[in-house]
């Protein structure tokens, strides 16, 4: 079942770099082994921004919130959610 | 170059069924041709409404502009757009 | 699978309102069909508004989509779809 | 008498996690008391945030606010209330 | 039980002033008989606007939805609604 | 004359309690004087929420902006004000 | 009494070119009769747009409303207000 | 050639009185300076806001720009800027 | 003196294709007369939206206002303006 | 390929003066060498605010994303993206 998920990053200056540096690190890793499962179907930064479109592949809704709130940046994240459907005009 | 666009569809209730069936259709095959020339990368329909989240693969900004103005719905649209490109996470 | 749904209802004062009438009726039943089967969970009126707070018990995103898009009065809404789950305090 | 209403939480960084999670602690209690009295009739996680949609059944306007105001996440809560009432066409 | 609503009166230029103001003197009457029963407790008017601020005096809120879906002019109005109780502050 | 002023209070969580609660008591005491001078018509607690909906009957525009400037909790506080008048439906 | 009041004209396309003429001439005079009474202090255009930026100075709200709502193009106009009161600053 | 300007002020808590008590003095100071040499041509207290209305009368968007960054209290301000011109009903 | 101008044509469904054909002949004369004359600096088509981004030098707001409400597709835009000025960074 | 990105700067008061100097001073530099790169075709101030209108001239979303992301003061400002191609109507 598929989600479009929209991520903005907010990291307040006041988190030492070295910290910042470790949690975008884990979050890296993170995002890369759900997207080798199939849950992180896409990822894309949007261009000028530190955001991104994702779209996710889950079970249900449940799942999808345990995987978002899962990230290591959700804290100092602003999340939005749109559950997506098979489109009547699409090929694939 | 990727580009995310929405499109949400509002056709007035003044237009005829047949005239609005006729551009679905017409909106339908030039949807599926586009996707067949790898232009179109993905639609999905937004669950609930008569809307779309869409990834187009484009040279450029004005082909992108050519595209989606020719749409046979495109009177009857609300379009946003947001340039994406790669994400350093992506694995793909 | 747990959507909230809030839907507005505005039905253009164009439309006849022996037509407007029919397709209430047609939507009640709709509705309480779907009560029936255990599919649209919970529907409250907002006090003073045309429209309702809904909860969906649904299969999948596309299994809400159907049943939404297929409401009678479905062209004349506006429609708003947050996806749930179970919250760790919850005692049901 | 119903009530439709919408938690977000905003924990404050600032904020120290032994503390943070006896706040988040009492909260559960409290919130579980109130379902057990049948005050607090329904409460979902809303998927991807840190937020819940909830249905409060209380005597009037002054009970609502009385127990609102009593949450332990209270001072770090955004919220919105809607009156509900009866739906025409609910068939319990 | 208190609530303050806020009607926004938006007649469209085709309906015939004859019916408009019909219905306008309907609305006046309701209006007072309900001011009469205590149940419409205060309306002002907004400087400038058609428009008005309303304290309702009801049992619940299925009375409020009543009185409101019967006003005359309900079908041109645009509604807000808010639940109020004693301020710990007041006086009287 | 009669203004509508709306008034949310939010106290940042760095300002010490002891110092919170004497600007409230504060608060209170010069609510209630103006209440009994006739110039704090009415105040209203919005359920759920740190708010009050209140009407004041003034002088002038600059009464009015003496009054509110001069709340203790004034500095915490977003305001809003809606100018009033007489409405032609009402009976008193 | 001093109030800024911004007015954002909408004639529809559907006002027959020759009415639409009219209401503006009546608009117009009725505008200088107010500025000649000392009223309407000041009224400017809004570069680019259909749309003035005015000062009015009357005895109270109600002179205020009963002023606006007299304007020939008051059907066709969005309107704000804001009471205004004499800066500190202000060497007038 | 004129500019309406409002300025919301939002002095942090965090500055000390003094200081916040001299960039004030330093404000009222250079606004009055201003307004005797024919530049800031109005400005209104709007009621109950810590905020003003003000017209500019400046050679061209370059001297506005210089004036407005100039304002002792510029950091702390939310600041928004609508070019005017003559309006054809102005009696002036 | 510059000005960005963002313009966002809206012609309705109900005008005439021709009338139509002949607004947007007359409108792009006028745009080129403008450009060839200095006072249009640069207009550039949002990509995907009929809508642009243009820059205006003109000698006043009053000259803008001229040009702007001069635009044979005047009736059917929405316009935003701002006022620009040097950049302290420009190297031109 | 064209890109106008909004840039409004906000720069925290807790930031000590030398460091947001040294900043500005790099951002300035940084700035000129991209327009005289021919990257950085326009910067315009926005009369009034501490923000700029700016079209850049890249290879395409990545390019533009990349020389973004590099401003120094990219991590106190607020950026907007919208992709611009040539309009029908342009001389140039």
């Amino acid at each position: 079942m598929l989600f479009k998920v929209e991520m903005t990053v907010n990291i307040p200056s006041s988190l030492p770099k070295a910290e910042a540096d470790e949690i975008k690190a884990k979050e890296k890793a993170y995002s890369q082994q759900l997207q080798r499962e199939g849950k992180w179907l896409h990822i894309w930064r949007v261009a000028g921004l530190y955001a991104n479109v994702s779209i996710f592949d889950v079970a249900d809704n449940q799942e999808l919130h345990d995987l978002l709130t899962a990230l290591p940046l959700y804290p100092y994240m602003d999340i939005s959610v749109q559950p997506l459907c098979r489109h009547p005009s699409a090929i694939d």
